[in-house]
Parts: structure tokens; C-alpha cells; sequence
């Protein structure tokens, strides 16, 4: 099974880490493409960071796609999920979906233990639209600047770790996920020092998608998930204008 | 007042249909800039199609909306909404939102008609997102391919009336929304012959767009619509660098 | 354009204080009818309350709607404000509606700073009624007992000012609804002070009930807002029994 | 004990149906005082007219309930109970709540059926307000203009039955309420043909309403079912400006 | 009227504590039979108890229900409720559902006080089941452990008392609910104290129960509730083998 | 890896159809225990049915867990999956909970397929129970009884592959669920002829299984499934009572 990971960011840093408890979160015989957008900022924070990062994503894997299996959406907020499931004919997962669908079947009530405070109003409303808000307990964020997104980790560790057990101890929550893809890897180093099942989305992302492949289920040629109809564009990256736009050579006569 | 009106799409077509019942909606001393994407799609049916209009708009908005005192997103489903308050600092209003909020201060529910049976999935989620699911009666949608996106009003006009009498007739609606830039004037021209109150999303994001300007209201330096934190970018237009990236010279010290 | 705003409750300096930041609130050529309830109490805090305002409302609005463009109900909470838009053909806006869907157009959540402790029950139900409890950051009141109604905003400004500074802080509100007729122009003399956007009710339902004229959809002749079906009636005021009751001469002949 | 059960319209003939019903559901012992509203519409569909009937209820109890140990507010739709609940110091039920708890306690979901297309709008606001929506399945109504309000049973009785066959066998309802109390007794008179529990408003409230006194739970000195907070008033009858008003005789200074 | 009353648990101190508060909450004429389960635990606190105790419930119901008009599960969560109305001919309360019910007709929000820290999830996981999680303003636990489940009220009486008042004070209970029948008759007792209605929950169940039986509802032959299709069992006591299993003696042939 | 599957239900036929099934959906290395119910009934449509399976589910677990790495409940409704979540240290997973979450990382809304017109009202709780309503597009059910639980596929595939066509054409659904484990194995057969993915609750279950031991999370020592606190327990087999009841040898002083 061949997976691309994306990462919707610009950040190097953050894709190694990300590959790192990737690689760690596959099975033999699973191979692994990483990719990181040719544009975009260094983390997502905002709504309007999403919807770059989105764009970005889906035309690296427009370009990429062909000859995985499923493709992995490696930023917590899984900007692009949908339009990627809409235009590919495999499965894809994101980081949010698959550590939110992990809690739900290791507890009832999950905390989202993230890097600032500016992230929690996107992470919420990404939640609610997955329509998990029920089973939230709480967010909880680190609330300094980051000095550095690939060294979150070892700058915020134990700041990290009083958040996540506040979380269980006052919020009630039944689960932890340490969300983003900057603390990858976390959740493993502390999990014994926690006293409830601790999530990392870039395991759970991986573990899902290699669920979901095995599923096997075709893709949809009707629903809304179905390929979009055909119609003209522009201005789109070849590899994408094929899977969103008329695929023949027709010219634009809509267009004044 | 000066308002700087989007179309996410690229069909020239339609935003002069935008341009022609946006001029009807505005009061005197209130002057207009049209804009059309330069990349994307001819029109949005789902949630790639809106991820690669939002985007459009961002770009749009970036390098035109100094000088203007609100900026209205002209389609319905409102791509890019969210993005474009976080990063700019004056009003934003959409289509769709305004529709909904016209259409709660003249009932309890409402019906949409759409152009299409494929964009009621993306309107549905659009609607639940903004909150207003429990106030949806019902999506109505033409079941043909559009011949033209430009001639939809005079190729389907009888079947769009009949669709608004049934939401009347069987699903409750208090109100109708004839959706989609592509009618736009369709319920001034119909009005006459509906039951209940016709609402056309481009009339009712004029009006909400000057009625939000003359409320005056500050700019957030605090919560969710804040400018987004500066942070390393690239590869995005200087315009819109400005907005969500770093605002220093400094080199992106986190890329790889 | 002319408009009728109505003061559910009996107190006259309220009534002053909304008429004055009505006028700010309004376009040349729009022109203000004041009116203030003949009988009910000196502001509302409760549903009981409400029920008495209501009901002044519709007597008052169905004496003098006539000649009118559009009424506001210039009380938050909004009482009568269903009931009017089912008896009147001009659009009816309310104060909390206006605000909630103003607050929805500048934010994703909002708080509501309120005069009264007891206030807050009616004022969290009259939210859930229109469905924007999911939206609701928090609501913050005062919590000692009211001087003076009419001289809230002096006795207790800096007070409100700093619940108003909480809700953004702690609570995560977008944006600021100062709640009560009887705050009337707050959010304008401390807008600079408040890091994000501050609602006034009265200027929100002024601007509202222009644009919903302006917008000029007709008024139902179906659906649960058009004119209530004929009956008998007696008792009531002649100008409201003619917009609720039998529009005839005929005897009442179900009541015994 | 001693209930007073209020007619919040002015129809002697289903004050009548209404008593008759309420007689076979006391015990012995319990006594009735039955009240018609002096003021309002001969039955209530809207929500004007249920605004207009709560406050003629609120009249009425004001006047009548010393010496009452609950009060039964007899229309289907509840106009007035919240308020009724502030201002009296003891139990007051409603039609369709005491209805809706019971079926709770007989099935999971219920239809309520009821006597005209007008009358769904109210009753479905209703519901929502006390939070029933998710276990309303259906709301099925007769469709033509009633000839005689105290004659509905005899006039339609078949079309009630047969909507309520198909509310279990189309709409999933457990449970039935026949809704209105113009339907009073009739649940009694066809339950034998029905397939599932068939609940009548006026049956379930008096028993409620003896339960609730059973209970000899005390009224509230907090929470915002405590009496309204003192203030001024005026032009309320002054068995009602003794519950909502100032209770002293100061005038009322506010009011310019 | 005779009702039987049963401990999902084990505990004969407990039965005993609810018989005696049950018998302060039954007319003249009303019989009561109590039971307690055969297996399972001291007092339920977990879904796995709940579990537990529901099958023990329907065991215990199956083989006493006979000559009885209703009957009363008898712990707080309402351990079986829902499978016991669908096997049983005659009406079936629980503490949980009879006191929400009565809550929501003495306020709109209503606090939940509890035995136990632990005991909070499957109360609130119940509570939302029923639909009713908008109403709960909070639950409030004693958090030590318990020496005695039978001497909970003597031990813990005042540090009780002062979670409901913070219940009132600080989350805006209408209404509280003394909940789990080791509290059985604190309600009674402490009532003078608190500022709000406060519920038993056996009184509540005890009340609803006999309300029920009053209503006189026939029993459902359709919908979810009618008896569960007759199909083949094994292993199961005689009795309730023939309220859930095959009634004809065919041998059970897809069992391999 | 070890996996115990359990049929909470006595029928050996549908054992055997899950084995069969579940042996295609394990990996290289994966070994099956497979269980059947001791007793309880042929298969499972209702809230009572649900109730017995849930405990004879908890029996097995308890007996048989030891030197597993995890537990699937292999009926459609998941009976006594949060019971046995909470007793048991390894990871549990139930036929409708992996299939929803499936389901969801496939598309937006599923529609449900059953096998029988009662068993819908169950399964319809069941997800609500979960937070997934708003996601289900439908549940469309056979009409007919079921002759032999073991051929429902052979005697009734081609009324079950319409249903599904009419969930995809009428309802919306992105995704279909075959439920039940009457249906294991059915997905895989008639795919080709279905035009959106369609998931096998038996597949997903063992998938999920898989990927939640992969996780590798550590078992919970707080919140709410940590194991239940200790307590006297009687009457439960031995392997039972070491999970819920006291572990020491002390008498049961509480029970009278």
C-alpha cells in the first residue's frame, strides 16, 4: 500500500516530524510519499490560513495522487479534506477526523490539547462541522508565543503535560488528543505519564488511512462525493484543472 | 460608501448579472467596484470548487479592498467568508449569510432554490455551519445540466416557480431563497407571482454589506477575527502576503 | 421611508434615550414614529413580563402601523415580536434579532452584557428561540440592583465595561452586544475602548428595519406569517381586533 | 385541592368540552374552578393570538388563583405558562407540556395531531421551546376551515383518526396527542381503535397538575421562576400589578 | 392501584430506604411490591453496572409484574427502563425520566446532585438520552468516597446541601434534583433550606407512576413499543422467555 | 495480534457468517477467537433484546478477554459496548460504531440498510446515542418477516440492493451501511452495483479493531471509563465479578 502525506504547510521542520511518527505508524509493506506545499505559511492557525492551506493541498495532490492508495492530510484542522474526497478516486484522511473518530471509540468525552490560543476558535469549528462538538470536553492552549514550530516539543513539554491532565482532572475528558502536526510524536513520550488514553493525530491519520484502504469500498460515482460535473475553468495547475474542470478542450464561452 | 463586490468564478457573464442587480440594491452615494476571479472554476457546485473560489477571493480582496468600506463575496455558499474577516479590516458579508439573515427577520423557516441537484450538499453544509440547519424547510433544485450559467433565469424560469410553490405548499417555507449568483434579479421578477417573501442573495448582500458599514462598528484587535499572527510565508501574491504573513523582511527560518 | 418604534414598556425616559440613538441611526428621508406602551411595567426582566410588553406592542403597533415602512420592538428580548410580524404587512424587526444578526456577520460568537442578574434567563431563551445558542459565548450582567433605569449607563459604565473586557478575555466572544434599550448609545461613546466590534440594539434595529424595507419583498399571503385566519373575537382594542379577529359584523356564536 | 383551570380564549362551548374532560380526570376530592378568558379569540392558532391569550390568562389567574392549589392553563400550545410560572406561587401546567411529558413516559416519539394547517407553525414553535423537537415525529392536521369550534369531534372525527393511523404507520410516532383542547375527550372515545397510546391535552394536564401538587415541592425564593423583581407599573389590573408591579404605592418616577 | 416497585441493586438497606419515602408518595388505595434484584452490584454508578442492573430489572419485572397496573424502576439512570416498557403491558417509570419530567414543569433549567464523582457520566449520558441535556445546568457530586451507601444522607447531609446551593447560586438552577435513591427522602427533609424546588426522585417515580396508571392509555399493538417480535431464545428464566422469546414450543432452528 | 469476536446473540448461523467474514478482514498474523451468546435470543431488534445481548456480551468478555489485545461486539446497535469499555483494559469495538465512523471518513451523510421495519427504531437511537444523527441520511428496511436469520441475503438480496439504490436517489446518501451481521459479507458481493461506497459492519468492526490496537494507547486509570470503583457485588459469574464487584473476599454488610 503506497500513502501520500501532505503536509499543508510550508514548514520543512514539520514535515520530518511528521514523517518521522509516520513511519512509525505503518505497517510493513506500506510505503510512504511526504510532501510539503509549495506555498502557503509556516502553521495554520486561522480560517484564513485553512483556506490556503486547503488550495495548497489539493494541488499537490492533484500532482502526486496517482499510484497511492490514500492520501493523508497531515495538519490538525485538515484543511482541504473535503474538496480532496471530492476529486479523488481514493480514500483520504485528515489529522482531525481520524484522531476524533480514534477517540470516540476509546471513550466518550476527548480534550484537544493544542499549541495556541489564536488555533482553538479554527479546531473548534472544524469539530463542530464534523459534528463531534457533544463529545468535546475541552480545548485547552499554550498561551506564549511559539519561538519556534519545530521545537514546540521540547520548549512547551511540561507546559503541554499540566494542560493535558487539567483537561481529564476539571473538563472530564475521557480522552486526550494532543493536536498538530508540530506535536507529533508527543503523545507516545508522555502516554505513560498520563492517566488516559493519549491520541496523536499523525498516528491516528495513518492507522485510519491504512483502515480505510483495507476497507476496500469503491469510490462514488454518485452522491455528493461523487467527481465534480465537468465545466470550464482557468488559471488552474494542469493536474488539477483535469480532476475540477471540463476535461476536454472546449473553449470557456461562458467567460465575457 | 464605496463596496468591493467579488465573483469567486471566473464567468464574466455572471458577474455582470451580479453588477446589474447589485447596482438596483444600492442607495445613492454608494459606488461599486466589480471584480471577477482570475482563476477557478465558471461556477461553484461543491466543496472543491469553493475551496479554489475562496482562495480566488482572497487574492481579489488582497489587492483591492483598500479604499472601499465593505466587501461582498458574490456567490452563494460564500466561499472565502471567514478567511476575508480574519484578514481584512472592514465588513464582509456573503451571499448566503445575508440571505439567511433577511430571510429570519421575515419568518421562522425558509427554502432554498438552487440551480442544481449537485450543490445542495455544499448549500446544506454551508446553511448547518452558519447555524440556520433548524430554520431549513427544504432545498429545492432544478434536476437538468445548465445549458448556459449566464441564461439559467430565461431557460428555467417556470421550473425555478414551480420548485418555490412547492417549498410553499409542502416543506413549510415562510420565506424563499432564490440562490445562486446566476438568478440574481429572479426574484424581483417573480416576486409578484410567490406567496411568500422572495429573497435574492445579491439584493440582500448589498443591503446587509451597506447596513453592516453604516453600523460602524470597530475592527477586532482581540478574539477569532483578529489579524492573524505574523508568521513565515511564501509563494503567495505580495498583496495577500501582507495580510497573513510575516510583515518583516525577516527569512523564513522554520522552512527546510 | 417611515418607521414606528415602539417601546414595549411604560417608562418614558427609555423611550427618550432610544429616540435619540434611533436618530443617529437613520438615513435622510427616513422619518421616526415614537411610541411607548400605555400599560405594563418600567423595563422588562422577566417572561411574564414579556408577556404584558407583547401584548402593549400589538396594540400600539395596530394603531399605528398605518402609514408606517416597517415597526421596531425597541425592547431586547423583543416581545411580541413573532406575533406582530404574523398581524402586520410591513416588515417587524426586534432589537435581539437585529443584534444577532448583525453579531453573526462580524464574528463567529458573541457575548451579551446585560442590565439585571434576573434578566439573563429570558434573554438566554429568547437566543435558543431563534436558534443562535451555539453562538453564544456567554452573557454577563450586573449584578446590583437598578438605581434608576433611566440612568444605567452613567451609574454603572466602567461596571459594564469591564464585563464587557471578560467576555472577550474568558469567554472567547468575537463580538459585543450591549443588551437593553436602556443602554442605548454604550456601545458607542466605549467603542474605542473594546477590542472588538460593540453592538448597540437600537442602532442594529434601525439599520435592520431599513435594509428589510429597502430589500421590498411583499408580505405573505401563505406559510405561518401570513394574516391569521379570520374568527371571532372580543374585547380587544377595535384597530387590533381588525388584524386578528372577524373582519365582519357577524355574531359570535361560538361562545356561549 | 383545588385546581383553576383557565380557557385562555373566549369559547364558552370548549370551556364546556374542557370541563367535562377535566371532571373525569380528578380524584376525589380534587375540586375545579373553570375560568373562559374575557378578552382574546374564540381558539388560538398563531402567535399573535396566543400572545393575546397569555396575557388574558395571566389576568385571569391573577384574579382567581388564591386559594387554588395549582393552576391548569387549557389550551393546547401553552399561551402564558412561563409567565403564569414567574408570578404564582404555586404548580402551573399546560395542555402541551403536561402532554409531552407524558408521552415521553409512554414511547420514545409521538405525533400530535391536530385540528387545522394553520395551527402546526405555533405548536411546532412550542415544542422546540420545551426542548421535545428530537422526539416529535410527526404534526398532522385537518386541512379545512373548521364549520363550528365546539363541533370539531363530531364534524371530523373520522379524518382525525385516519390521520392518526397514519402518523404511527408513515411517521414512526409511538405514541399519539390529540392535540387542542376543541379535541377533549376524543383520545378517550376512539382509543380503542388506535394502535398505540392516544393522550388527550386536558386529561394529561389535570393529572399532571394533581401530581405536581402531590410533589408538595415549595416555590422558588431564587432562580428565575422567583416573583419578578419590584418595580414600577402601570395600567395592569390590579389583581395582576400586585404579582408583577411595585407592591408599594410610590409613583412611578421613571415615566416622563 | 398496585405498584411494583424495584431496586435495580442489590441493596436491602437501599429497597428499605426507598419503600419508606415510596410510601409517603402513594394515595389512599395505591399497594405497593417491592423487589430487589437478585444479582449485581451495591449501587450503580457505570454503564457496565447499568447494564447489569437492567437485565436483573427485567428478570425481576418478568416474573412479578402480573396483577399489577405499573411499574417503578427504582434507581436513578433508569437501569431497563426502555426494555421494560417494550415487554411489558402496563406503564414502567423511572426515577430519572419521572423527576426530569417534573423538572422541566416547575422551571426551565434544573441542577442533578449526586453521590458520586464517578457516578457523573452515565447520569448525564442518561439525561441526554432522554433529549433533555439543554435544561441541565450542571451536576454537582460529592467527590469522597462512600462508606456506607445506606447512610449517605446522615454522613453526607450538609456538604449536599451545599452543592445545591452553589447549584442555584452559581449555575442558575430553576429546579434541583436530589438524585440516586440512597438519597430517597432528603428532598423532604432539607426542602425548608433551599431556595428552589427540590425533587426526589422516588417521589417524582412514585407520583408519575400513579399519573400514569390514571391516564389509562392502552398499551401499543404498533410502532417501537408494541411486544418485540416472538423469535428464538435460549437460557433465559421461564418468565421473561415469554415476554422476549418464541411463544410456541417450536425448536430453534438457526442455532447451529 | 488476538481478537474476541462476540455474537451477542445465540444464533450459531450468524456466527459462522462473521467468521467467515471477519477472516477476510484480518491481516497476516491476526488471529480470531470466535463466541457465541449462552443465551438471549436469535437475533437482536429491540431495547429489551439489546438489554439481554449487552449482558450475556459482558459475560463473555469477562470469561474470555484474558491474552486478547481486543473485543468486537459483532451485532449492528453495539449491545453492551459501553459496559464493556469500561470493565475491560483493552480496546472494544462495535459493528455500528466502526461502521459510522467509516462512514464518515468516506463522505458526509449514510443511509442505513436493515433488515427488518422494528429494528430501526433501535438502531436510530443507537446512533443518536453516538452524536451521528445529523449525519444519517436514512435507515430503509425491509418489510417483510424474515424466514431464516441465516439466509436473509440469499432470500431477500435484490429488495436489499434496492433499498440501498433508493438511499443513494431519494435520500442523499454519500455512503451506505449494510447493517446488521445477518448482512456480513453482503457489502463485498453486490459493491459493483452500488453507486457510492458500501461498508460491512463486520469488515469495518475488525478493521477498526486493528487500528485501535495499532494506536497503542494505554488503558484509562481516571475518568469515566476507568474501571468501576469497587463495591459488593452477588450473584454474577466469577470472571464477571472480578471486573465490576469487590475484588476482595469481604462480606456484602449493605445488603439487609
Amino acid at each position: 500500500m503506497k500513502l501520500l502525506v501532505i503536509n499543508p504547510n510550508i514548514s520543512g521542520d514539520v514535515t520530518r516530524l511528521i514523517e518521522s511518527e509516520a513511519r512509525r505508524s505503518i505497517r510493513p509493506g506500506t510505503e510512504l510519499t511526504m510532501a510539503t506545499a509549495p506555498f502557503g505559511v509556516a502553521y495554520i492557525e486561522t480560517r484564513a490560513e485553512a483556506q490556503i492551506g486547503g488550495y495548497a493541498a489539493m494541488q499537490v495532490a492533484a500532482e502526486h495522487y496517482a499510484e497511492h492508495d490514500a492520501v493523508v492530510v497531515a495538519a490538525f484542522g485538515d484543511p482541504g479534506l473535503a474538496a480532496l474526497r471530492e476529486i479523488l478516486p481514493i480514500p483520504v484522511v485528515g489529522m482531525t477526523e481520524s484522531a476524533l473518530v480514534s477517540a470516540c471509540q476509546r471513550g466518550n468525552r476527548f480534550s484537544v490539547i493544542a499549541i495556541s490560543q489564536r488555533i482553538q476558535a479554527w479546531y473548534r469549528e472544524t469539530i463542530a462541522a464534523y459534528g463531534f462538538s457533544e463529545r468535546l470536553a475541552s480545548i485547552r492552549a499554550l498561551d506564549e508565543p511559539l519561538a519556534h514550530i519545530g521545537r514546540v516539543q521540547e520548549d512547551q513539554g511540561q507546559r503541554l503535560i499540566a494542560l493535558a491532565e487539567r483537561a481529564v482532572q476539571d473538563d472530564g475528558a475521557d480522552v486526550l488528543i494532543l493536536a498538530g502536526a508540530p506535536l507529533a510524536g508527543l503523545a507516545r513520550s508522555v502516554a505513560a505519564r498520563l492517566p488516559v488514553p493519549a491520541l496523536d493525530g499523525v498516528t491516528c491519520a495513518l492507522r485510519q488511512a491504512q483502515a480505510m484502504v483495507d476497507l476496500g469500498a469503491s469510490a462514488p460515482t454518485a452522491g455528493s462525493f461523487a467527481p465534480p460535473p465537468e465545466k470550464p475553468c482557468q488559471g488552474l495547475p494542469e493536474a488539477l484543472a483535469r480532476l475540477v474542470g471540463r476535461r476536454t478542450a472546449e473553449p470557456v464561452s461562458t467567460v465575457g
